[in-house]
């Protein structure tokens, strides 16, 4: 099997958290439904692949997001391996409800940094989001829980282009100010380039959030993803989201291509000495599995290359 | 249509140039041969889309590479731009009677780092490797030819596996010392990863190679090109090799996606505000042309992407 010669660079973190969002996120965006024994397996999976943080599924309402119907259900039979951390998206009051009720001890909230977006998502201004997440954050972490915010549109909007790094920072610090323990910053629509996101972690700690609190979030659509993580890293950011084979096309791009692929970013941090501890051949053959469940190819550049890799047999001319 | 906001980053260069390989290293690796009609097409479309240096084919025995055995022909046909370079490879004295016959003023040669991939891709070991090419180069450079030289296998070999620097480095000063102008680091399977490409530039700078001599040669295959070329121009790299569209899969990866596609390359320079004077409309408007032609999607996430763009009209939930 092939593998990166590592050589560390100068000015990365010794080690990375991977936020490994394939079950909830890559699922959500398939548009096959996969059955809840499955979901399991890949829970299961993931984490003896070596991650250990699984945000698992979504107690949004079934009726927009058919995929995670059995939230319940899978968290009833899913394996927990101790020490692996496995939260729960929870859009509003009513999912914390359930979250308390299946003893959900981490949970993440789904801001958006435009207006634009958050009407169309959230069916509300950025204000009454902000309203509406207060009570959540509030009695989550009353019940202890731990609270993450996504914030998403960071880098650009479909309906308002470009967004301001002003007001991202503004907008992600009510976030934590609410109580959340960390903010992770998504290119939602992949659109980013790495001077871009050296600006806005630069933002915000100008504004007093460092890059301890930050977590990034990278969609692949225009190819960007990895490139930005980097950046991102050396900026002192640690907590990185990804996608076990990449799965979660982005609808707002129309394209097959989503959230950064778990293995791609693997193998750019063992090149760099960065220790994951994860298994990259046993992601990969759980990525390789995953995508025969979805009847489609992973899009994760590694997996194709890994999964088609033998020997060589001859050279061309 | 999308674009990335303009955030340039600290130490990178103002202007890079991209030393455009699809009609040669693109149309090699693809199992379709294109007509020398649409070929020509080709290359008057990448330089109307602000390409400066277009490898145009290779003189090359047609057994070897039927893919363009018709090199000649589309010397004779295409359009030249004033101020565009069209370099053409040339394997050795064979090809560069070739090339002076049809009056060419640019050639690149191509060695390899491994003495396996020597063998098997020229037939002979390291040193009788260059010695071919010693005559190759004096001849061209005396009759006024720029000369580049390509060294692939630099970051990882399939046969012989991980590839020490000090070899690089060693092989491909030997190469530059025979009188080429530029030379062309090939991580001609993909493996690399940044600190790498830090360390290779570095250890050219420290044996008297500096940058301004080095051009990268990125793969695509396990992801890394972008954030591999993100590195080299940190470490003072301003020519980039991309192939548009991303042509052109690695026979040795025995993946669909080899080099680094031109328009995911100009999107991460737009938004770093390195100049690069390509128009990324057009140039995708090239790559989804000629992704007809070839009968496959591009493998380009940028092309991918912009081909399917279209006003956003609903959100999920």
């Amino acid at each position: 099997m092939r593998a990166p010669m590592e050589i560390p660079a100068e000015g990365l973190p010794d080690r990375v958290t991977i936020y490994e969002v394939g079950p909830r996120d890559g699922l959500q965006n398939e548009s096959v439904i996969v059955p809840v024994e499955t979901k399991a397996r890949l829970v299961s999976r993931l984490a003896a692949a070596g991650l250990t943080t699984i945000e698992t599924t979504s107690f949004v309402h079934p009726k927009w997001v058919p995929q995670l119907a059995d939230a319940e259900e899978l968290l009833e039979r899913m394996e927990r391996v101790p020490g692996v951390r496995y939260p729960v998206l929870v859009p509003n009051e009513r999912g914390l409800d359930r979250a308390l009720e299946r003893g959900v001890t981490e949970i993440a909230i789904f801001g958006s940094a435009t207006e634009t977006f958050a009407r169309r998502n959230l069916n509300r201004g950025l204000d009454a989001s902000i309203e509406m997440f207060a009570p959540v954050v509030a009695r989550a972490t009353a019940a202890g829980m731990r609270v993450r915010a996504y914030l998403s549109m960071c880098f650009g909007d479909p309906w308002e282009g470009p967004v301001p790094v002003e007001q991202v920072v503004r907008t992600g610090r009510r976030l934590l100010d609410l109580g959340c323990a960390e903010l992770s910053l998504g290119d939602t629509i992949g659109v980013g380039t790495p001077g871009h996101v050296t600006a806005l972690i630069g933002a915000f700690a100008a504004a007093g959030t460092g890059p301890g609190r930050l977590a990034v979030h990278f969609h692949d659509t225009y190819g960007q993803a990895l490139a930005n993580t980097l950046a991102a890293l050396r900026a002192g950011v640690t907590v990185v989201d990804a996608s076990a084979g990449g799965i979660g096309g982005c609808p707002y791009a129309r394209s097959a291509t989503g959230n950064l692929a778990t293995e791609d970013l693997v193998w750019m941090l063992t090149g760099l000495g960065v220790r994951t501890g994860v298994d990259l051949e046993s992601l990969v053959a759980t990525s390789a599995w995953l995508a025969g469940e979805l009847g489609r190819p992973s899009p994760s550049r590694v997996v194709q290359a890994m999964s088609s890799e033998q020997e060589p047999d001859h050279a061309p001319a």
